[in-house]
């Protein structure tokens, strides 16, 4: 049941990724369906900040019956801050979409990421779901995937497979999103397939179980977007008895896995990001407290500088999680570096800075800080802040 | 009553700046005392980060009485998160300079700023306490502004004297700082001394009064330091007669405009700044709305690549105040930089944008959002995040 960062075919679903034209770049994917054969049961989360683009809006509002039939994706275009007439714009995409699709407009959930503040072109869409409709197929999730990079260097997509039910159940998703990441839903989307049969319900549950765990525990900068969607959808093709006990954790579990991988790729794939870091906090007075610390050190520049430098900077993760509101006693804790101990009962350990260096060389470490004060315990996904982070944004319009 | 960013002696001070060898530097200045003539009124506020160092923890002992006679700072060497041996190595410097100097070690006020973790070396401190000692003049606060300044790039200094209860009063002070500045009081040391008489309950209420307005409204990184010291003391040798109504406000406002240039300048000389930007959010729910908003632009990474860009970039801005928690409707807001709306009641001023990006290539620039909604405001002062940013905390071990 291992999760792998590949496409695959989910039966119920086609997939398309074309090209409409709304990126600048000449010939780029920026058109993406997400089609099922018939409406099925779905579920979505979106981002919590108060300028919510007008697609989430949208989304938001189909996606609340519990029933979808097509995700419609651009890039290019955020469709945000874009008042009255982006949210017309949205609508009428719907429609189009339906009208292509031979649906009504509710099963259709729009999604949009790029440049906010401004529209994108109603004509140029048009044709883009019209080509994506003709382009769907059974294995083009990597198309879908890619037509929804902006800032991306890659697509990142998961799947798995199993057995539940008394059939083989697969579970494929892709997500994109490499700035304005620290989700609580943000410019991060996420779309996530199966063909188990199960209700919303199941759904809703699943997506609540996996958040904390995966896109609500990574950042990149802790910024949160306007347009972060997660949606799923679930077909039922694989015509599994119903689900319960033992066997929905199992599903759940394989939920769980894939939107780790899909939440993981977006940090490895952060703006700029050389590391991949894991910020576990442990021995905290509360889970509480121990997210407020991984949080904090986990955006603090100074500590992810840091990282770029390979420096096992024990003041700067310890000024980060002091500086945190969590309670501390910095004479209690200890600190590591991929197990190289670099702090014990509030001493440092110059002697192992050097080892604790050679760890942080590699693509990925982890930093371990225990407070030893209770047993609350938080882990959070960052990346660090590299020279290409202030060339990708200083040159970019978002 | 202009503010001049020039020392000028006080009356009732001498101050130096030597060499001790703290630094690793060779003949770089990295000892400071300032030295009023008697025990004199003093107040001062210190850092909230749970791991606060052991010279702010003994400051604050000895600030609390409300007089004190010296102020003995030293760079090289944060003595923060150095345990027992720190706290010890703090007391034993008090009374190594209380001993040089004549006077008891509860009057003295240590300061350390520089690298955490680690401890300086107690000979090579008292050898610069001796030194300093020796080196005390009336003009001697240039020198000391040096001694204290670690990734700095110039001292920060600011001076003015006012007429004031039948006296000539002069209140001058100099502040050190470029990273980990978000102040509530961080790596951050500020010294304010002046000739009035005045009592320590004064001196207290003038912090409290200018700290919202200066030291607590600016950020470079949103990272708190566990050294943020601001000491203040009046030798009283300017004689005038006591302080009251008008006049106390008069010796109050001239105490901000002094609070207000360290602040600015801590700024302006940000680790890699190129642009020193004014964040004004009015027309919020409440001052605290205003405030949430104002910080998280003030702290996004986002939006401060793109100041370093000199992108008006409309969407970043507003997704940092839609997320900060602050009440907010994107269908009202307007939004400005120096005078050229770029948004007006939620709708993006395309056309305007050239204009603001010509505004955003000075050295300064202001960005007001008006949300609309109430009469809240709050002013952050911030800074761009640059190449620069990343080579110095890459590179330097703090």
């Amino acid at each position: 049941m291992a999760v792998q960062l590949e496409p695959r075919p989910v039966n119920g679903f086609r997939f398309a990724g074309v090209t409409a034209g709304l990126k600048t770049k000449a010939g780029a994917l920026d058109l993406g369906l997400i089609v099922a054969d018939r409406p099925v049961p779905a579920a979505g989360v979106f981002s919590t900040n108060r300028v919510l683009s007008a697609a989430a809006m949208v989304s938001r509002s189909h996606a609340k019956a519990g029933r979808l039939q097509v995700i419609a994706a651009n890039s290019g275009c955020a469709n945000s801050f874009t008042g009255k007439q982006g949210m017309k714009l949205a609508l009428e995409s719907c429609k189009c979409v339906a009208a292509e699709l031979g649906c009504v407009p509710e099963l259709v959930a729009p999604c949009s990421t790029g440049v906010i503040g401004h529209l994108y072109d109603r004509d140029k869409y048009a044709f883009g779901a019209r080509a994506a409709g003709l382009a769907l197929t059974a294995d083009g999730l990597a198309n879908f995937a890619r037509s929804i990079m902006t800032t991306d260097t890659r697509p990142k997509i998961a799947s798995t497979a199993l057995r539940l039910g008394g059939s083989e159940i697969t579970i494929a998703g892709c997500a994109k999103g490499s700035g304005m990441i620290e989700p609580h839903m943000a410019t991060m989307l996420a779309f996530i397939v199966t063909d188990a049969a199960v209700s919303a319900a199941i759904l809703r549950a699943a997506i609540r179980d996996s958040l904390p765990r995966s896109f609500n525990a990574i950042t990149v900068d802790g910024d949160m977007s306007t347009n972060d969607t997660l949606l799923v959808m679930a077909s039922g093709a694989a015509a599994n008895r119903p689900l319960s006990g033992r066997e929905l954790a199992r599903f759940r579990s394989a939920f769980n896995q894939v939107a780790y991988s899909l939440a993981r790729g977006l940090i490895y794939d952060g703006e700029g990001a050389t590391k991949l870091v894991t910020i576990e906090v442990r021995g905290a007075r509360s889970d509480t407290d121990a997210e407020k610390a991984a949080r904090k050190i986990a955006n603090s520049p100074l500590v992810k500088t840091a990282f770029f430098g390979c420096d096992p900077n024990v003041g700067r993760i310890l000024m980060a999680a002091g500086g945190s509101g969590a309670a501390l006693d910095s004479e209690k804790l200890d600190l590591s570096i991929n197990g190289v101990r670099i702090a014990a009962r509030g001493a440092l350990m110059i002697e192992a800075l050097p080892a604790a260096a050679e760890k942080m060389r590699q693509r990925e470490f982890g930093v371990r800080l225990d407070l030893r004060l209770g047993s609350g315990s938080a882990t959070i996904l960052t990346s660090d802040l590299s020279y290409e982070y202030i060339r990708i944004n200083a040159e970019y319009t978002t």
